[in-house]
């Protein structure tokens, strides 16, 4: 009986867009002990098939809504054939603590995709297992994908995200990509106080949630591509792709690093670069 | 001297997308005594060049931002070489007078665009005058627009504003489509409380604000595109297509109605046809 909760799906919307239905779903989490709320496009497709599944992580302060609304993928996700589920960046709730100073970098929207360590987190911040773990049996259990062909990615905070989860788990996912993202927490403000934050001051943890510090510790994927815009605000303190580029070379791990002139760090840019990522990704998964 | 204020623009925002500057503008309006916000995107082109412009006219409870973040116009823009501005929906600040009961079918967010003769609401409620006359010349002081080459879309309460505008200035305009439109705002009720409230009980004073009653009256235009979805929640009650069907089937108006299965009101529905109308409209604008 114990696990039954779990399957309880909740519609909070369905919207018929560029002929397929966009979603949006809610759920009790084990992991996170909240309400969960996500989003899920699925295009058109024949009774009984199943689509390769497209997972997008969302950066700092986003919910499932932002791409949902702005990210203009469905178009793509239909001519390619792709389911598209975008989960929440934190546990939500009235006893769920977060930055006592409401800060937008730590905390709610915040969850940096960790299992946090840390009093008061730990109970519910338990980003990591969610998206690695429950949502995908949750999303198996109830939409037509082909966990055979998963792919991941994700902007800023999700970028980091979708790296990090790609490098550990390279036998699930059989693409990656990244909007603007946070590729060597360790070595940042963004990253330093939430890895700090969720996981503690020994710094012998934070390296599996640490993109360029997983690749030097021998962590490999078959290839990577990364957009960022050289208007982007956060660059160089805080995205630093650079760090990535470095430890791709040396590890032999090819990565298409596209730096786009004038953009910056919003949905905008996102957006006009969302199809591109789409497309790579259907290569890989049909591969 | 009187005019010269009405030269200056602010700049709220710009963003590059889809290689083109989505931009959001503020200027103080003549017509309604209030700042008035309005977007604009401006694709890449050669310096020096003027590009065609289309006016999309935004439905009740929006405000510039609902198209300019969900509506996918931008990489057809693009691909056309189309100029895409999007103003509000009604004066708005604290003296604005709006619905006692905040209604969001009247008052702020619900201007019909109309000149209102009504009081409290003849001072500020000139939307009319404001997106034929001010915002034309304003944006084109502004933008690198061919005047010469202009058209009109717009949803719901925003297709009635289209459909109006194109029938009494069918030799400015070189295209005119909505989505999901208002056509006989005198024969629905949303029409009968924002006609009544902003232009009073004299229904001969509704006639030119009607798009059905327009047509009756001897209006033409060269052709429109209509789409509405068959799952719109207001489309028996406050759209009645048909009435605009048999209006432009007695006065020999080529009318494009397409009834699209399973799409509601929302910008899901908008999102996915967008790309379909700006086609439309860019083939008439370079015939």
């Amino acid at each position: 009986m114990q696990d039954s909760w779990i399957m309880t799906m909740q519609t909070v919307s369905q919207n018929k867009a560029h002929g397929g239905i966009q979603g949006v779903y809610k759920h009790l989490s084990r992991e996170t002990k909240t309400d969960m709320t996500f989003s899920v496009f699925v295009p058109a497709h024949p009774d009984g098939a199943t689509l390769p599944v497209v997972w997008y992580l969302s950066g700092l302060t986003c919910t499932h809504a932002n791409v949902t609304e702005k990210g203009e993928f469905r178009q793509a996700c239909t001519e390619l054939g792709l389911i598209f589920v975008a989960p929440d960046t934190s546990p939500r709730g009235p006893d769920v603590p977060g930055d006592p100073a409401n800060a937008y970098d730590f905390g709610l929207g915040a969850g940096f995709y960790v299992d946090a360590t840390q009093e008061p987190f730990a109970k519910n911040y338990r980003m990591w297992s969610y998206v690695t773990d429950e949502l995908p049996s949750f999303v198996a259990e109830h939409f037509p994908v082909d966990v055979k062909r998963q792919s991941i990615l994700g902007h800023s905070m999700g970028g980091h995200g979708a790296l990090t989860v790609a490098l550990r788990n390279p036998d699930r996912y059989r693409a990656a990509s990244a909007f603007a993202p946070i590729v060597a927490p360790s070595q940042v403000p963004w990253g330093n106080k939430a890895l700090g934050g969720y996981l503690g001051d020994n710094k012998a943890a934070w390296c599996k949630h640490d993109t360029v510090a997983l690749i030097e510790d021998g962590a490999r994927f078959s290839d990577f591509l990364v957009d960022y815009g050289d208007a982007d605000q956060f660059l160089t303190e805080q995205l630093r792709p650079e760090l990535l580029q470095a430890a791709c070379a040396k590890a032999n791990i090819p990565l298409t690093l596209r730096r786009q002139n004038g953009y910056d760090h919003s949905y905008y840019f996102i957006s006009t670069f969302m199809a591109d990522h789409l497309r790579w990704h259907a290569e890989r998964l049909k591969a």
